[in-house]
């Protein structure tokens, strides 16, 4: 089964959302070199709020993309993972991060001319 | 200057919602081949409204990833192109969407675990 992006009835289009929202490549990229307990991601994902990063992580583990592992200590101890079908993504999230960090100068140009005078487009 | 997505200040952390919008992926990739006009672009992506094309397109153009040209026709032809800033984005998103259609499969099958009864877990 193979997803078209440009159907509008296709779930892919809707799957592309969720795996280009910020917080779940965030969240996906802090997994990228092993299991990462609640808090630590937390921690490492600084300015998520707690609703938000419990929603990012249950949908992400809906999708099959990360597993949730609680340990019965106490209190309980949660750690998350990257799954195998995240191989293929998490290393694509990565590159887009990269070119949206060494681009942001770029971008943040473009919009400064965009916004600025129109006058001084025409000196 | 290099962003940091990590950190919460930085506007890398907002560009990465930008450039991972499922309206900016599919008009992108849209225009991969070559300039193409408003109509065609809305007629090429299912599904969007008149309103959210001009708003994405808008976002790209300011954001410096694509391009306006109008040509003084009776009624104004209006083009879109992607610019030289978005060459080295554009493949990571194409590569992104064929991700994402190769996988809905497994990503429809690992939701259908999540919601399915938690019964059959225990078997």
């Amino acid at each position: 089964m193979t997803g078209d992006a440009f159907n509008p009835d296709c779930p892919t289009r809707q799957l592309l959302d969720r795996i280009g929202d910020k917080w779940a490549v965030l969240a996906m990229l802090t997994l990228a070199d092993g299991p990462v307990r609640f808090n630590d991601l937390r921690r490492r994902i600084a300015g998520i709020s707690q609703k938000m990063l419990s929603q990012t992580l249950k949908s992400l583990e809906r999708d099959g993309l990360i597993v949730r592992t609680a340990f019965p200590t106490v209190p309980v101890t949660v750690e998350y993972a990257l799954t195998p079908l995240a191989a293929g993504l998490i290393g694509l999230m990565a590159q887009i991060t990269e070119w949206a960090e060494m681009h942001i100068g770029q971008i943040a140009a473009a919009r400064a001319r965009y916004d600025g005078p129109r006058d001084s487009l025409a000196a």
